[in-house]
């Protein structure tokens, strides 16, 4: 029986991970849940999971599921009961399903314990790619990627050879605005850009899809997960979302995975690895899908990708400035307080500003990190 | 050094795999070359490539050569000849590249010596595949599909386990006719038979694939490579040929190989297989392609693709059947004496009417395909 715990259990890939499990119980189950604030969906996953801990980040959220909880099951809090959780209770899988920089702390004390990382969190690899990869080498920590881009990745790598990879494809559905026009950005409303056309997801991944920020961080995340340079990883825009990415291989071959716009498989996957499991997900029918088709992504509209490649290119803690921005610029477009178009100035500005490090020590990281957010919010 | 003996050097096939020999001759070399009849084409080999033994099946022509031969080089003719050089003389891969049921008995010897078999000729399969699956068992020889569908799936496989998969799926162009209608088939041409849409291939494999009895073949083909039932292989009409194959998994993830039409791709994987080898053959770019279509075939529509489930499905020696009333046929076809529409009925009367036999013994499978020559030509 392996030992799920799952932060974030409350978002969209937590729900599906719950979902997946569901499936196959006979050889999971969930020891540990978190949440950041919602303890009314955690109370309803904890009456039906039953774990052995939860942790609800926010502690004066947690006084409402305090006196709720079976006495078997023990409450922590705050990032402090993250931390702990993580690092001293009992789990064999880690699913990092948390949104944003706050997943890199609890994700490391995985990885230092040698867990399995399924990571849906891509800021993990994105802020601190090169120090996570390493302790994963040194602990033998294995990251299972959760994205369905990376997991079509990891797929099509299987029984090949890294060195023979000519060049990862990471296909984008292109959110919302693909095939807009520039000058549309300027006017693009919250719900205009929470209108994704193919994947029901958080309100922070749909916002980076429409910017294609997006696919810039799982550009970085597929650097370190699979260890390729910048310039041997394209992005392509497929706005049917039915190729989750591709490699090509020296001799030209390409190897692709296909599905459904489904989180459930590559959930599913990165718990079930080496084995792949029956279920009764929905299958692909190509002939009533009828036509998939291929664009070059416009870096000149999709100004967030493009920085997120610059970013990569430049190195250092540019990656992290670049979340942090982003993630400020998200949090302030949702509230109405920035326009669309604003989001790729601030992210720029922050780049040119705030000094890039080399350091890959955690405290310098959170410190650029920390940094980054006070400057763009001093711009707003 | 790999030593390379070539079944059939003058064909498509054979002409596309010493092209992909010169990108690797640091590595294989040609020792042994075959040809029916083709002997100016041969002798230009020979001159290029130098190979220590060379087989022309048909004597007459063989007069032809004999004196322009280097001394060094070998000449052996007839059949039995052909049967020699398979049996006797020295070479590690063997790259079944002629057409039709006259590959059978060579692959065997080739398979008896533990050799690693390089495949296009799909008949050595379709006729007699669990015979020369038995020998490849018993004699640690290894079967590299060369045709891209088989070799798309193959490469799908790599690293995955085959108990994990739901089903394949096979790619067909479709042909020149996928989207005409039946009645078109009563006057159809064999001009516009010939005119493929995608590949370059000899006369019967493109009359093959306007009947689709090529992808019914291929359907065999692929029941004694990878050992899966007939209910776990689907047809799927994808006219780019891009993506030349599918694999299905159990958890509903799809992988696919793609690549553009061109035949050297598979021959140099079957050659190079575990190692992939860096090339100057045409990538594939998806934006610049646009679009990928998919179709369901029509089985009513194409009868020989029906004919060819059936026989697969009748099991015995149906297949072997089917393939000799096909060679008849279309050869027959060629020659304009009969009509395109003739084909799957010919190939029809023979499934009802030849006796089929459940023996795997060579001599029998030899006198099913003789018996079936016979009738169909009766027919005639």
């Amino acid at each position: 029986m392996k030992k799920v715990f799952i932060l974030g259990s409350t978002g969209s890939i937590g729900v599906n991970c719950l979902s997946v499990i569901e499936n196959l119980s006979e050889d999971f189950e969930v020891v540990g849940l978190t949440v950041n604030s919602n303890t009314e969906l955690l109370h309803e996953q904890v009456k039906k999971y039953n774990p052995k801990f939860v942790v609800v980040k926010d502690e004066s959220a947690s006084q409402n599921i305090k006196d709720k909880l079976p006495t078997e099951c023990e409450l922590l809090t705050s990032e402090k009961g993250l931390l702990k959780a993580s690092s001293e209770l009992d789990y064999d899988i880690f699913v990092g399903a948390m949104v944003g920089f706050a997943g890199l702390a609890p994700t490391i004390e995985a990885v230092k314990r040698g867990k399995r990382i399924a990571l849906a969190n891509k800021e993990t690899l994105v802020v601190a790619g090169e120090l996570v990869t390493n302790l994963c080498r040194e602990n033998g920590s294995e990251i299972l990627p959760v994205d369905s881009e990376h997991s079509a990745i990891y797929q099509c790598l299987i029984g090949e050879n890294l060195n023979e990879v000519e060049k990862l494809v990471l296909t984008a559905s292109g959110g919302p605005f693909w095939d807009k026009d520039k000058s549309f950005f300027e006017n693009a409303t919250v719900e205009e850009a929470l209108d994704h056309p193919n994947w029901k997801m958080g309100s922070k991944i749909t916002i980076d899809s429409a910017t294609m920020i997006n696919k810039g961080l799982e550009v970085i995340e597929a650097h370190w997960l699979f260890g390729l340079t910048v310039k041997k990883i394209d992005v392509v825009i497929h706005p049917q979302s039915i190729i989750h990415s591709m490699v090509q291989f020296v001799d030209g071959s390409i190897k692709a995975q296909l599905g459904l716009p489904d989180m459930k498989l590559p959930i599913q996957y990165a718990l079930t690895f080496p084995k792949r499991v029956e279920n009764n997900f929905g299958r692909t029918n190509l002939p009533s899908i009828g036509s998939l088709t291929f664009f070059e992504p416009d870096l000149n509209k999709f100004e967030c990708l493009k920085l997120a490649f610059d970013a990569l290119t430049e190195g250092g803690a540019a990656p992290c400035i670049l979340n942090a921005a982003n993630e400020v610029a998200v949090s302030k477009f949702l509230q109405k307080e920035i326009r669309f178009s604003h989001i790729p100035l601030l992210i720029k500005k922050a780049l040119n500003s705030v000094e890039n490090i080399f350091s890959q020590d955690l405290a310098t990281i959170f410190e650029c990190d920390r940094k980054t957010r006070e400057y763009v919010q001093g711009l707003i």
